[in-house]
């Protein structure tokens, strides 16, 4: 069954800053990860909480989502880019009902 | 431009209750509201939130956006529906970066 990965987070870095746009550039990179479908870069725009940014991807099964958590690219970006650099987040995966 | 409009929530009824389905029958019924585009009903499965449903819809702008706040099928399923049955919920808004 497909999984829709989400998270919707808030970065440290000052909004429109080049460090901002260096995260989310790195961020665009986990779409060359195998197994990764149908990536979108997103900015929250609801006034009711308090997150400026999403990322979002499809797996076609909890199988190709686990690989993907174990990828060393991925591993890497969260060490090197999100521990450091996220100020607060929040993951919400989905199926279809 | 295009904004999906998200929230993923909780409800007050026991997981697979006959409530449950009618709250996520009647949920189904704002796909009918005009300006609504790729309405889905979704389960949220992460296990790192306390939230079990989501639901997703697309507007072409926030006119439509708007007009769907307003319109007065949306109005009485929050009053009648989501406010009564829902135990904890959070709104995320997105535009493509």
């Amino acid at each position: 069954m497909m999984i829709r990965h989400t998270v919707t987070f808030r970065l440290k870095h000052p909004p429109g800053s080049a460090e901002e746009q260096r995260f989310l550039e790195a961020g665009r990179e986990l779409s060359a990860i195998s197994g990764v479908q149908n990536f979108e870069c997103l900015r929250q725009v609801s006034a009711k909480n308090q997150f400026t940014f999403g990322l979002a991807m499809e797996f076609a099964d909890q199988a190709a989502y686990d690989s993907y958590n174990r990828h060393p690219d991925h591993v890497a970006f969260v060490q090197r880019r999100w521990i450091p650099e996220v100020e607060d987040f929040l993951e919400l995966d989905y199926v279809r009902l």
